[in-house]
């Protein structure tokens, strides 16, 4: 079979089942049991009541943390979008290979472990460790601002590889908690144009400074970002035509992911901006999938919120971050594995001895 | 020299120092030579130069972190202001003391000590294993709605109770940060008259619902605070008055711990809403002990972040937490110990080989 097939590629997406809700009041009793007052722990408690409803038991374990970072080169990185040169994607990813990274660190902290994954980095890499999964579509995207940045069959490549990365990883050790990061120069202007699309935001509205430009470079941007989408007419519909014509490789592979990790009934948590539009496009294909995301930040990438609130999903914390990689989803495992860990560890009013509440006439 | 001598106490507010900025522009270069874009990693990088500074030293370690657990009781808890019976105070004392509560959970996630001190519970705690640090001012305060609280002189052993509980954990081994936590039924509604107090603001701009109240009961707990206060009269230009008359003898120790983690260089993560209130007193006495504070997350409890907002600091997250213990603070540990490792062991460009951003006009 074709590996661009779009019926595989459904038949897939019609297999994610949302998560189920048979534990839901258990969860809510086994909360209100434990020595504290009820609701007291806050969206600690919704967090542990959906982990337990998605891993469909009452005492979920998070073992086995991964996080996939993917990696793409982007045409539209030629169209002075960016503060940086396109050969950082490359180096950056030898520096997450080499365990140097902000998100190998966050990663370490969270006692997870990074997956890289090369999805269209415009460069060989040499990878003697072998640690490097290489789901090369191709060496880059073209410019969205001349045409497509992709065709259509290599935006279904691109989610189907992202889907097979982790499902590979999953059947060799069960995941029991997926984060997702990316590397790519200039993704955050591929990101604005997807989120415009879906969202019918304009791009000013959805636009960011990305590295850090000035204001000059921002409007640049906005006007590249709206010539791409009068070029091209990405049918918002149509999710697999925004990817192909405004998107990326590693997006496409995030896109996958998710849809991996719907699918084998395992939560994900996103990123930044980057991952949250990605995500955007798995959810327009495949809505069953949203019942597993969490949220970890909001980012300082405007379109980052836009796309949440699309989705209907609220970050867990703002820190004012805008890296990527991975960075803010490992810092969202912790305050997910506590929330699992309270439900766990904690005792219950009886095996602890504590008074319940009193009645308010009393 | 009498326990409770104020020109002690005021020797060694004096003897505070703020924290020295001399490591500054080294902390700002190291962590502008990191593998990532200028600025990105948000609030974390103040995180990081904050506690370099404090530890004097630009690679700082937290490799021993204790959360300090103060708990007491209040008359005011026979006044009809809380869901919860006053003997839960002892109860969750015995739960800390277990490991059960839902701070020693996330204490173990943060990889820090839970110290429990009893700094007032109404009962003598039976403590085979010897690990409760007993410093009873009393058997619980009296009703602040009838009179004082504590004496001028309970309130300032209090304090000093609490700066030598830390003093002595710290000179046993070097702490690398202290997070706080409280203990108490009832001491929202003491916290609530503290805040009202110093910041001016009306009690029913600070008193919330505590364990989980209704609106009946809520408007009760607000008249109960204003009696106290108008009963007391304390002088917020006078902290040790404000504790004695509506405070809590856990939240003069948390006070006191405060000004002994500034005096030690130890940075201090406060929790909830009685450890605002405590830090609230202790900036008051000390003002040179602001510098070493961290605010973990914003409570639910609305006077919280009227505390915060009167000595300037902003919180980290807001999970809409509301339980007290130190558990806000052992997730606001998380965090800054990733910012500080991210200090510590990202690679630089220069030894990833990652190129710097490229000028605007290139």
């Amino acid at each position: 079979m074709k590996p661009g097939n779009t019926h595989e590629l459904a038949d897939i997406i019609a297999a994610v089942r949302p998560p189920r809700d048979t534990l839901m009041a258990q969860a809510l009793a086994r909360l209100d049991n434990l020595t504290k007052p009820r609701g007291s722990l806050g969206r600690l408690e919704e967090i542990a009541v959906r982990i337990a409803c998605i891993a469909g038991r009452i005492d979920p374990q998070l073992a086995n943390k991964v996080v996939f970072t993917m990696a793409a080169d982007h045409g539209v990185a030629d169209e002075n979008v960016s503060l940086y040169p396109k050969a950082v994607t490359e180096q950056m990813v030898y520096n997450f290979l080499r365990g140097g990274a902000a998100v190998n660190v966050l990663a370490r902290h969270a006692g997870a472990r990074v997956v890289v994954v090369d999805m269209g980095v415009a460069a060989d890499i040499a990878d003697p460790g072998g640690t490097l999964a290489i789901r090369k579509i191709a060496y880059g995207t073209a410019s969205m601002t001349k045409g497509p940045a992709m065709t259509r069959d290599e935006a279904i490549r691109a989610i189907r590889a992202g889907f097979e990365v982790v499902a590979e990883e999953h059947a060799r050790r069960p995941i029991d908690i997926v984060a997702l990061g990316d590397m790519g120069i200039a993704n955050t202007t591929a990101s604005s144009a997807i989120v415009s699309c879906i969202t019918a935001l304009p791009p000013e509205e959805t636009t960011g400074r990305g590295t850090g430009i000035d204001d000059e470079r921002l409007a640049w941007k906005i006007g590249e970002i709206e010539t791409a989408l009068d070029i091209n007419r990405p049918d918002p519909a149509d999710p697999i035509d925004v990817l192909a014509k405004v998107g990326g490789f590693e997006i496409g592979g995030l896109a996958g992911a998710v849809i991996c990790a719907a699918k084998s009934g395992v939560p994900v948590v996103i990123d930044g901006f980057i991952t949250a539009a990605a995500a955007l496009i798995a959810v327009e294909l495949c809505p069953a999938a949203k019942g597993y995301l969490f949220a970890s930040h909001n980012s300082v990438e405007k379109g980052h919120l836009a796309a949440l609130n699309w989705m209907g999903i609220e970050p867990l914390f703002d820190l004012e971050m805008r890296l990527g990689e991975g960075t803010g989803a490992c810092l969202g495992i912790g305050i997910i594995e506590a929330a699992v860990k309270l439900m766990n560890e904690m005792a219950t009013f009886e095996s602890a001895g504590v008074s319940r509440e009193t009645p308010s006439e009393s």
